[in-house]
C-alpha cells in the first residue's frame, strides 16, 4: 500500500490499516468490543494524533475512533474517486469594478479537524464567495489561490511571489487587489508589499481573520465585505491592512503597510497602528478617509522591486543576552541585523565587541526598540553613541519587524552594503513617520 | 602621566594634553587663534567625542571647546583635590515610616554632558532628597547606591544583589522599601525582584524617570514622590513600578511587578500593565486600590530565592528566522529557550529539526506570543501541537521578558530540568493571570 494512500496516519494505527489493506477514501467496517461503525475513511492532518481514525458516516457526521486494543478493521468497499463540484458561483454583474482576491492562507481560509478540534488550512477563495455572496454584488470577483500556507511558514519567497501576482493582476484591469492571509505574519508581508511593489495606481489590501469560518464569532465576511468594498471603492492608492477596529462589526480599520502590528493574540482588532494614524475606515457602507495625506487612485503603472535578502535577522535583546549569537550570524554571513534594543536604542555594553566584530565584517546593522511605540534616539544616552560609532544605525520609529523587512528588501535591491544603509534610512513609502504620533493612547 | 588623570580625553586631544602635562582639574589657559579661555579642565564621559575638551570657566559656567590646529595649551594651576561636600538634607522627622530608597542608576540619577548633549549615570539617593526635599515630610528616608549602571546593563547579578539588598531593608525595619533604576529594563527587573523576594510584609516600589532631571518636564520629583508615599503608606506588599499613568502629573500608577512592561520609548507614561489591571493609584496625596486582590501589608518574613540560571535566551522569531540560532544555543549548553513566536503561539516549521534537537539536549523551553497582549494557545492550529510535541511548553498569558526571568528562575532555584518545568508552570505570584483581560483598549 503506497504511503499517499494513508494521509496523516501514522504509529500503531497506520500499521493497523496498512494490515487490513485499506486507504482513505475505502468503505470500511470498523469493530471495537461491542460497537462497530461504518463510514469512509478520512485522512488526518500531518500534524493530528496518532490514535484517533475518522470516517464519515453514511449520515454526513465525522467520527474519530480511537485506537484500542481490540480495534479491528475491515474493508467493505473500494474508494471512490472524488468528483470535484464547486459550489455554484453567483452570477458576475457587469458594469461593477474588478476586484482581484488573491488566497495566501490562513484562518480566513481554513478548516476544523473534528477530531482535534485543531484549525487547518483547507478554503479556497473561491470557497470564500460561496460562503460571503453578498461580495458578488460590491464588485466582479476573480478568486485566485496563490499559495495556501499558514502565515508563519511565510517567507520572502512568498513576498516575491505576491508581488508579482499582483502586478499580474493590475496588469490586467483589477479595480483593485485583496490579499487573504493568515495574521500571525501578516503585518511582516504588509511591510515587504510596500516596498516591494510601488507606484500603484489602485488599493492593495491585506485581510485574514482572528476566527475561523466555523465559529459563530468569525470576522471573515464582516472584514472580507469591508475589504473588498475598499478594493473597489476606496480612494486610496496603498498597501494597506484591513480588520476589525474594535469589538465591534460595525468598523472596520485600514492600517499603512509600513506602521502595522499584530498586538493581541486573539482579539478582533488584533492589530494597530503604530507610531503613525490609521489610514481609513469602513462604516455604513462607506469608506471615510482618516489620514490627511494619502496616495490617490490615479492612472500610473505599478513598479516591481521585489527581492529580498534572506540572511538579515531580527534579534531582540535582553539581559543577560548572549553576544554568541552575534558572532553567530556574522560568521554564517549574514549581511544585516536589526537589533531590537531597549528604550531609545540600547543593548549591554557586553555585546559591543561582538558588534564592533559585525561592523568589521560589513554586517549592516540597525537599531529599533522593543517599546514598540515612540522612536529611539541614540543621541540621548552616551550608550546609544557608544553603538552609531560601532556602526549601529538608529531606525527612527521603524516597527522592528518593519526593520527587518525593510533592511531585507534593502540588502535585496542594491549592490554595496552602503548603497543599501542609504536606501534603508531613506524614506520610500512612508515608513517612517518624522512626526512623534501619540495616538495610541486616548488619555 | 597616568591615564585616570584624562579620563575620556582620547586621540590627538589625548595627546595635546599629555603633551601639556595637564591632567582633569588642573587651571588651564587654551589659545585657539585670538580667543583665550581660563579655567579647570573637566573630565569627559567615556562615551563622549573625541575633539571637544570641557572647562569650569570662573564664572561657573562650563564650555566645550573643539580642537583645531593651532589650539594650544597651557597649564597655569594644579590641580586641588576636591572636597566632597554632600548637601544639607532635610532633618529627620521622627514618627514617620521608614523608607529605604535603593539606587540603582537610570535616568532618575543622571546628569547631562553639556558638550555633547548626552546623559550619563551620576546622581545618588542622597542627592535626589536633596533635590526632592519634600520626601522629608512624608517618611523618614534613608537613601544607598546599590549600583550605579544604566539599565541596558543590568543583569541576573544585580538582580541577585537588590534581592538581597532589599532583604536587609526590611529585616532593619524599613516599612517600605524603593528601588530606583533606568526605564530600559525596569519591567526584568520588576518581574525578576517578584520571584527572588516573597513573602514581603512591606510594598517594594521600582520607579524610574523618562526625562533626566535637569529638563523641565522631568518626571523625576513627581514619580519619587508617589512611590516614597506609597512605600510609606499603601496598604499592598507586593513587588510593584511606579510611574506617570498618563500625560499629566496627576496620576502615578501602580504595575503589577510580573505584568508590566516599557510600551514607549520616551513617554512618560511608557509602561503598561499587560494581560492584568494596574494595582493602584497615586492622586491628590493617596494611595487608591484598583486590583480587586492583592497580598496585604502583614506581619511576615520575607523569603530570598534569588539564583538565576545564565544560560536562557529570549528569541524573537520571525518571518525567515535562521535556525542556526537555536542550534547556537543548544551546542553552547544553554538551559533555556523562551521564543517569542507569532499570534498563538507559532514558529514556522523550518525549525522543527533543531526544536526538536534542542529537546532532545534538555533545553527547557517555552512560548510566549510577540503580540504581547493575550495569550498563547498552541492547540487551536496543528502547528502548535507540532511544536508541544517537541517539548515546547506554552506560557498562556506570560509576557515573553517575563517568562524568560521566570525561566532563569525556575532553573536557578531548582535541581533537574523536570523540576524547572513544574516551577516554571507554576503561578508563583500571580505572574500567570488566568482571566482573559481586554483592558488595554478603552474602545
Amino acid at each position: 500500500m503506497a504511503a499517499e494512500t494513508l494521509p496523516g496516519y501514522r504509529g500503531k494505527l497506520r500499521e493497523l490499516l496498512t494490515h487490513a489493506k485499506v486507504g482513505v477514501g475505502d468503505v470500511v467496517k470498523i469493530n471495537k468490543g461491542d460497537e462497530s461503525y461504518e463510514g469512509t475513511l478520512l485522512p488526518r492532518i500531518e500534524s493530528a494524533d496518532d490514535w484517533h481514525l475518522i470516517i464519515k458516516q453514511k449520515t454526513g457526521y465525522n467520527i474519530g475512533i480511537a485506537l484500542v486494543d481490540d480495534l479491528r478493521v475491515e474493508k467493505v468497499g473500494e474508494a471512490v474517486k472524488p468528483e470535484f463540484r464547486p459550489p455554484p458561483l453567483p452570477p458576475v454583474k457587469e458594469g461593477l469594478p474588478k476586484v482581484s482576491i488573491i488566497s495566501t492562507g490562513g484562518t480566513i481560509a481554513s478548516r476544523v479537524d473534528y477530531v482535534t478540534g485543531g484549525v487547518y488550512a483547507a478554503m479556497s477563495s473561491r470557497d470564500l464567495l460561496s460562503i460571503v455572496p453578498e461580495l458578488a454584488d460590491i464588485a466582479q470577483i476573480e478568486a485566485d489561490i496563490l499559495y495556501s500556507v499558514f502565515s508563519e511558514n511565510i517567507n520572502s519567497d512568498h513576498w516575491e511571489g505576491m508581488a508579482k501576482r499582483v502586478n499580474e493582476k493590475i496588469r490586467q484591469g483589477a479595480n483593485g487587489v485583496v490579499i487573504t492571509h493568515g495574521t500571525d505574519t501578516m503585518g511582516y508581508s504588509t511591510a515587504a508589499l510596500t516596498l516591494a511593489i510601488q507606484n500603484l495606481p489602485v488599493p492593495v489590501i491585506f485581510v485574514g481573520s482572528q476566527r475561523s469560518s466555523d465559529r459563530p464569532s468569525s470576522d471573515s465576511a464582516t472584514n472580507l465585505v469591508a475589504v473588498v468594498n475598499a478594493a473597489a471603492h476606496a480612494p486610496f492608492a496603498e498597501v494597506v491592512l484591513g480588520m476589525h477596529e474594535g469589538t465591534s462589526d460595525d468598523s472596520i480599520i485600514f492600517h499603512p503597510g509600513a506602521k502595522v502590528r499584530k498586538c493581541h493574540s486573539s482579539a478582533r482588532y488584533a492589530f494597530q497602528t503604530v507610531n503613525a494614524s490609521p489610514l481609513a475606515r469602513f462604516r455604513d457602507g462607506k469608506i471615510e478617509m482618516i489620514a490627511e495625506h494619502y496616495r490617490p487612485r490615479q492612472d500610473s503603472e505599478s513598479v516591481i522591486m521585489n527581492k529580498f535578502e534572506k540572511k538579515v535577522a531580527l534579534v531582540k535583546f535582553h539581559p543577560g543576552f548572549n553576544p554568541i549569537i552575534i558572532d553567530t550570524l556574522t560568521d554564517a554571513g549574514f549581511r544585516g541585523i536589526v537589533f531590537e534594543g531597549t528604550g531609545l536604542g540600547h543593548v549591554s555594553e557586553t555585546l559591543y565587541d561582538a558588534i564592533g566584530r559585525a561592523d568589521k565584517a560589513g554586517v549592516l546593522m540597525g537599531m529599533t526598540s522593543q517599546c514598540i511605540w515612540g522612536r529611539v534616539n541614540m543621541n540621548v544616552y552616551s550608550m546609544g553613541r557608544e553603538l552609531t560609532r560601532r556602526g549601529v544605525e538608529p531606525l527612527d520609529d521603524l516597527l522592528p519587524e518593519t526593520a527587518l523587512v525593510k533592511m531585507m528588501w534593502s540588502l535585496g535591491n542594491t549592490g554595496t552594503a552602503e548603497e543599501a544603509k542609504r536606501l534603508l534610512k531613506t524614506n520610500v513609502v512612508g515608513e517612517y513617520n518624522p512626526r512623534t504620533s501619540y495616538a495610541r493612547r486616548e488619555k
